[in-house]
């Protein structure tokens, strides 16, 4: 190491953001691996394609706990940078740190565990058995405390999971949060369900899956999506990958309900244009990823909902529907259809624009008591329905349509469900100040025009990339610091107004 | 390092092969971005994608020259293994000692040359401007030159590259066996330019591509392409990649020509029976790959020529063709058709099976003789023309039909082309021995009974890998050399019959 090296000055920096972007390079091989083995790959190609994942992420890891990288922070702790390069630090010294904190061996152990929980959960769900998957619960929440432990024995260990998806929001935040849904949203729900109104719902039939990906793309091309470096296919669960330079989405089509497949589309591609709108100069730093989950969701979620399900999206793009699908509706029972409660409903992601927090909320809390220790994973479906029934008022009869529907924990993903509600609320925040920038954007939406909502978000959202922690970039996209009070007045007022309430 | 492992007892080897089989995942994950490259991903992809390529090339080189792989090959040395593992060992020593003899800013000048050299060749070939590329293919022999005399400075250094695309059959008995195709071919093709016989040529007309494309899967289940391990895609250039549980191919089609298309996509599957042919419990050691470009050629000419072009297979193809496409011709017609040979042609990839071999003598001793030293880049294309004229009686009016119509060069990659031959001459060797083994074999292609080749070929050729050097796997596979007579016979037998020599 040089003298300068050693003082701190770029060299140190610049090796550190050569050996970052390979190591992001490699985490984007894996990624696409995973998107070819989700939509294209033959179905008897896994047993290689897991071993080249569990190769690259294993180059990966030895990449982000390298000696080298950890001797470059050294060198870089209190340079004097600029606020760009402070970022690139901050964010690869939190990776690094966590990364070199875990042994290998426990990471081993995860994995491993995970991959067998895989088939364990499978025929659980399918058998309505939760008794055979308990121990397997079990042992993940330990092996996740031990894990949280190792990164930072004095915190709350739901903590420390929690930010491996959403660093820099905090814990209390998230949960006052979703205490605020749950108050707000019970009674709402409650008085939906006490409505005389019933939304129209003009969608019986069958709709043909090649006419609705025309529709897709006919959306698609309305929203703006940029094709040359995107493309969209279908897959059993729709996701969005990639980078600024080839974002792909996909969607899946279901033969008796128009609406789900188009809702998918248009939520996930709020999700790549956020990727899309990375820098393209910053491709392998920090600078030029993006911010975590709960500002991926928000961007997902705004297309989504605050776009997809607006009055003025149906006004807009109802033509280009009926031009597919002859329904004998107007654009306003479109709408209503697009925006209907089903209080009813037991399962996460069937879920609709409301009750889907309540979903959220009941596993927030009960992983957040497991990983606390105070809660067994033995007591899981019995809270679980008390919750729903407490909640939704209502009670599942089975485990399968209960607490074994989610694939999340059984990846050892807990601390993840709350980033889903997370992104709703920042939606909502950030539509809002969108609103008081620009001018009339529904009536923009009307006109199909999207480039004034896309330059905002570009501005306020996209062109950071991480430059900014979560809380301070929604601080400089919207003046204000993180709130729900957007997302309980808009769902206040759009269900106040289809619901007469 | 332990005692044990130090005596070259399974200690060090099992590491070693933990450490191949990592690296060769890392490898195919890189084939995996190539394919999605080249048929699935949006057309401005590309600055991320050769980002990641080269990032997972610079760890598989890595991979490749680590210090452990080359104390663990210390500690292998006159180890006592049995012949499998003594294969392993080979055939990772004679990679790594390749790669840590050339130096790392060598690997990258050459690596930085070839992407620049690539537009220049783009260029020159579309301007018809060889003198543009002249400086360029003069640096690329000469770095290669210098890539050569750091991995043996006392050998040819032709024959050093050879060994990149054909490590053990040897220089000598390449360039005999491409002297022999010469001097027996060019009489022949010569007879057959005096022969009054014209075959039939019935497929004028257009060819709708979606119909080509069901065409070419029925062909593909015809001859048991296995769909759970692959898919058909198409592609500018169709090429074949993968592994034993994956590997896909690719075609084109051409709206005037249906023979090209499903030509295409037999010889591909032979690629892809062969890489399907390797043992699954071998999956990412030599014994579980293929053994380099001329076996790997066999496969695909075997399967294209000796299967798809025989007069047996259009019997029993033609009514699935005439299912496809109304062309009002008999089997023996298109069987014709299919074997018409064209010595005016000009381009090697639309050369029919005979000129298509003096194509490749022309390259290869005009590559030979830059890198040996004993010709000028600025004289290849007077070699070139004078060279066409010779063998085939044809000489080219612009270096863009000549000298510039191959990617090869500029690529790097000399020592390639005679790959090309030496696969089909082996085809010949080893269908020949197929023919003495099985019972009637023209009957069963007649009757579409594949089964008892594909047994065959998977039981001398496919399941061995890399288990033995090419000369040996063709000796256990045939009990003889390497030769070209079966080759010169088949040729003479088959075109004499055709145009009635």
């Amino acid at each position: 190491m040089t003298e300068q090296a050693a003082a701190g000055t770029p060299e140190a920096y610049d090796r550190l953001v050569e050996h970052v972007r390979r190591m992001t390079n490699v985490g984007n091989a894996a990624g696409l691996l995973s998107w070819d083995q989700q939509v294209m790959m033959p179905e008897e190609g896994t047993p290689a394609r897991s071993k080249q994942q569990s190769a690259l992420s294993s180059v990966h890891h030895d990449m982000l706990t390298d000696d080298d990288l950890g001797a470059w922070l050294d060198d870089l702790d209190g340079a004097d940078l600029d606020a760009d390069r402070r970022a690139v630090v901050r964010e690869v010294r939190r990776k690094h740190e966590r990364a070199v904190s875990v042994p290998s061996e426990l990471v081993e152990r995860i994995s491993e565990t995970t991959s067998n929980a895989l088939p364990v959960w499978e025929e659980a769900r399918r058998e309505d058995d939760f008794a055979s998957f308990e121990p397997t619960l079990a042992e993940l929440v330990d092996l996740k405390r031990e894990y949280a432990a190792h990164i930072d024995p004095d915190r709350d260990p739901y903590e420390v999971l929690f930010e491996e998806y959403e660093p820099y929001l905090g814990i209390g935040t998230a949960e006052a949060v979703l205490t605020t849904l749950r108050e707000e949203l019970v009674p709402l729900i409650e008085a939906v369900e006490d409505s005389d109104v019933d939304p129209a719902d003009p969608f019986e039939g069958t709709y043909d899956p090649d006419r609705q990906d025309d529709l897709a793309r006919s959306a698609l091309d309305a929203l703006g999506y940029d094709w040359e470096h995107g493309r969209l296919d279908t897959s059993t669960h729709p996701f969005t990958m990639g980078t600024q330079f080839d974002a792909r989405v996909t969607t899946r089509f279901d033969e008796t309900d128009p609406l789900e497949g188009l809702g998918s589309t248009v939520h996930e591609f709020g999700h790549a244009n956020y990727t899309l709108g990375l820098p393209r100069d910053q491709y392998g730093t920090p600078l030029g990823q993006s911010r975590d989950l709960t500002v991926h969701e928000s961007q997902s979620r705004l297309w989504e909902n605050h776009v997809g399900r607006s009055r003025a999206f149906w006004e807009f793009f109802w033509p280009t529907f009926t031009d597919h699908f002859d329904v004998d509706a107007t654009a306003r029972e479109a709408y209503e259809a697009a925006n209907r409660i089903y209080p009813d409903n037991l399962i996460r992601v069937e879920a609709d624009e409301l009750t889907y927090h309540l979903h959220v909320v009941v596993r927030f809390e009960i992983e957040r008591d497991l990983i606390r220790g105070d809660l067994e994973a033995a007591e899981v479906p019995a809270v679980w329905n008390d919750k729903m029934e407490q909640y939704l008022g209502i009670r599942p009869d089975t485990d399968a349509e209960g607490c074994l529907q989610d694939i999340h924990w059984t990846h050892g993903n807990f601390g993840y469900f709350p980033t889903y509600s997370l992104g709703s609320v920042l939606a909502a925040q950030l539509f809002a100040a969108a609103e008081d920038d620009l001018d009339d954007i529904e009536g923009k939406i009307r006109e199909g025009e999207f480039g004034p909502l896309h330059d905002w978000l570009r501005e306020r959202v996209h062109r950071h990339g991480c430059r900014y922690t979560t809380d301070d970039l929604i601080r400089e996209a919207t003046g204000e610091g993180f709130t729900a009070d957007y997302f309980v007045e808009y769902a206040t007022r759009k269900f106040g107004d289809l619901y007469d309430l």
